[in-house]
């Protein structure tokens, strides 16, 4: 089944509106295996919502609009979509009582045009809404169907979730499965070359490439009667990816490094401190995000001047002459001071420069030292980052998650 | 001029990706008074994306794309606007210097198909990327522009700022400026209520209230021939609303409350350390976004632990022990204990529970204490935040960075 996505509303067009909708609305139908070709936005205008319906209705079997169903004169999701299936609009009771309802329970006076909610196109299916006063709507003609959803959130998602999924979960021959996975330290232009043979050799299931932030990612989507029979043909497919890339690859689906480097360090019940200088408080802060952290995370620094360094974690005065701050001498007395000042098995410490001034000669921007000690072994990693200084602080707690999460799996 | 906003992306279609970068371009082109009349989402498929193109063309003068810039196959935005445009792809040799260069600074491997981005439309104007591989492309023709950007959107909001903007800003008959301020400490309906009768009055200039994460704006926008007019319009609606606000406006434009607080340290020469448990970095990390902070910014602490708060900051075993480390007392010797040990003039500290777990009877989660003391003289404040555990970290920082702006104010 081809299916499109449309929102109709001005409040969209203009940007005062995010339409979380369409995204919501994308991963429930990809979930059905119900292919979306386009997304629209078209404002409250009669003729561009024809067309626009029109449009999508010459392309594809399936049509899904959120919002347009309210009260006043500009809401014309109905009306537009009652042209379309040449269906009149006529008052459904129950929708209309129910609406009554709302207002005797809101206390709020229900104005006229309210009824308008009430109408609805003749031969329809009537989507009653439990959380607003506009119904929802299924119309089913020749082979085309449409379902109008109102535009609040809080009212679209409960009515896809608890009407539309199982009406279209009925009509769905095969099921969609995809697996993330995500890939730490290779670019993505470097990860498609790695895995291009199998990206040509694969139709079903399929292998996408992408980017995100400081990683990249390869998504594995098959299509199967049911979701084992995916399943097991993701299987062999992700295992060839996994013994190409090994620990490149830190985890599947929906998280990030800082959760998945946080869940190592409990589940190895290694305690850490963690001393910064360039991140400025970032690395312990993306730690920090994981709920239940402070069994192991027990103490961090941000040791911003000379002094600070020298005090707090017990970095020489000699070592910052001759090497600077900015050194990997530096780095391993920092990582080596916060493990031995907290009492904690690891030490993780940023120190470079984050600009977008402060470079010297041999050391620009973007050169950032990490040094990381565990139980007593310190090693330290150069890294030289590009962009702005929130970039380069942003990929310098990164790579030390990483590095951590590769040193933890040994 | 007529506009149309494209994004290319399966990761939108299949909903892995909210489409932001639409209402940020929605947002700019309303205000710079040009119409946006379609939003479409279209996948990485060579013939539906050349279709969309093509359509959005026929009834709009200028499309913006963003995405299908990368350097994988299927990225193919640039070959499709130069099918329409009838203009072959030549490598742009500056363009190709910078990837080059990107991947020297890196270290990483630069493989062949980056070379890819580097060709851009004959013709056309190359928007060089400060922050990405992916240069953008201007190509204007026959009354019709094309606005190539890239796809991640801290790549596609400074290259339109900066270079799209003021390139659209030249063909607009009526040039629209606006006035950003932005307020701290107010609720979104508590400021709109408070300058509804304003709100109400004016046309031009328009008075626009939302709310953005911790802070409510207001955007007062004027629409005249010039820049002078528009901003001499704007002034007496500004002045009015700063006489409402006071200090409860902590800035005008695009900067944030880090930003600001950071500047006020600078301008008054105060020298600041931070000691946090809950806010876990954030706070000391927010500061050190600001390039320079460290004249003023010595150190930081995040003494997670009650060992860290007795040993780093010299928080007092019986305080801990009475009242606990979520405590207004337990606060104040934080605040103290970090200008104490630091050295520092200004002491700001964080305690609280930012949940899910730790709440305790009396001690909510959201219950969040900030300390601060100002040569010499502390003072606590109790806050209560709801969300979740992000949320309630982001506003503990944002209080703690408003509370100590309002104090440098006095």
């Amino acid at each position: 089944m081809q299916a499109e996505i449309i929102a109709v509303g001005t409040e969209i067009l203009l940007g005062d509106i995010l339409n979380t909708n369409a995204q919501y609305l994308a991963l429930e139908l990809a979930e059905l295996g119900i292919d979306v070709h386009y997304q629209t936005v078209v404002g409250d205008n009669p003729k561009r919502l024809e067309n626009t319906l029109f449009h999508a209705f010459s392309r594809a079997d399936l049509i899904i609009t959120t919002g347009g169903l309210g009260p006043t004169e500009d809401d014309l999701t109905k009306e537009t979509g009652a042209k379309y299936f040449q269906e009149e609009l006529v008052l459904d009771e129950r929708a209309f009582k129910r609406i009554q309802k709302y207002f005797q329970k809101t206390g709020r006076e229900m104005t006229q045009n309210n009824k308008k909610q009430a109408f609805v196109p003749k031969n329809s299916t009537v989507l009653y809404n439990d959380n607003g006063t506009a119904p929802g709507i299924i119309i089913e003609k020749n082979q085309k169907i449409m379902i109008m959803l109102p535009g609040p959130p809080k009212e679209t998602v409960p009515m896809f979730e608890n009407q539309v999924k199982p009406y279209l979960q009925k009509r769905q021959e095969y099921t969609f499965v995809s697996r993330i996975l995500r890939i730490a330290g290779v670019g993505e232009s470097a990860m498609e070359t790695k895995v291009k043979d199998l990206i040509d050799a694969q139709t079903n299931p399929t292998i996408a490439p992408y980017a995100k932030d400081a990683e990249s990612i390869l998504r594995i989507t098959a299509k199967a009667k049911t979701k084992q029979e995916a399943q097991s043909m993701i299987a062999p497919v992700a295992e060839e990816i996994y013994n190409r890339f090994g620990h490149d690859i830190y985890a599947e689906g929906e998280t990030n490094m800082q959760t998945v480097t946080a869940q190592l360090l409990l589940k190895k019940a290694k305690t850490i401190a963690t001393a910064e200088s360039c991140t400025g408080g970032a690395l312990a802060s993306a730690l920090v995000e994981y709920p239940g952290i402070s069994s192991v995370f027990l103490d961090g620094t941000v040791t911003y001047s000379n002094e600070a360094k020298q005090k707090r974690l017990g970095v020489k005065q000699e070592t910052l002459q001759k090497y600077g701050a900015v050194s990997a001498e530096t780095a391993k007395e920092m990582a080596e001071g916060a493990a031995n000042t907290a009492g904690t098995e690891i030490g993780l410490a940023t120190t470079g420069i984050a600009g977008p001034n402060g470079a010297e000669e041999n050391k620009p921007v973007g050169l950032v030292y990490i040094g990381l000690t565990i139980d007593g072994v310190t090693q330290v990693k150069q890294c030289h980052f590009v962009g702005n200084r929130e970039k380069i602080r942003t990929r310098a707690v990164y790579t030390a998650l990483d590095w951590l999460r590769r040193e933890l799996l040994k």
